[in-house]
């Protein structure tokens, strides 16, 4: 049903989307958010919104999964950014 | 020739991976790490490489020209990240 390369697809899904875990972890815990770069995480999630639509078409079940994480992950370092910034007042 | 999704795709993979561009310029000037996680680079860096096979068998331009660039600044941020770490001794 699910070929091998479907296989490396749900991996590389895995771990491209848990790559932002411990960034998302870090900066909920430090709070310090001055090195990340909003206009990199605004235009990466619009980026990943297009990958969805892409993945959708070509009916990838990886790429599907990979991106709707991704793009809530990404959606929460904005948020955090946001509020971080306005916290410290910088 | 190259369908619409595939424009889709291409559009998708100039957002993801320009969006890496501001921050490796931001960490290349800053020269500060503390705030970047090597461990979700190094992770990011292995999916992007099973990506790129997945993009290879599927026949996706767009997947492919985005992991391999992508894979490439990847590798510059993890790059910056032992370098500056090791400067700043911290």
């Amino acid at each position: 049903m699910i070929d091998k390369f479907e296989i490396v697809g749900l991996i590389a899904a895995i771990l491209t989307t848990s790559a932002f875990v411990p960034q998302v972890y870090k900066t909920w815990k430090t709070k310090s958010v001055e090195n990340l770069s909003l206009t990199m995480y605004i235009i990466f999630f619009i980026g990943i919104m297009l990958w969805l639509v892409y993945g959708i078409h070509i009916n990838s079940i990886s790429m599907i999964l990979a991106n709707v994480v991704t793009g809530f992950l990404a959606l929460v370092l904005i948020f955090f950014k946001l509020k971080y910034k306005n916290d410290i007042q910088k």
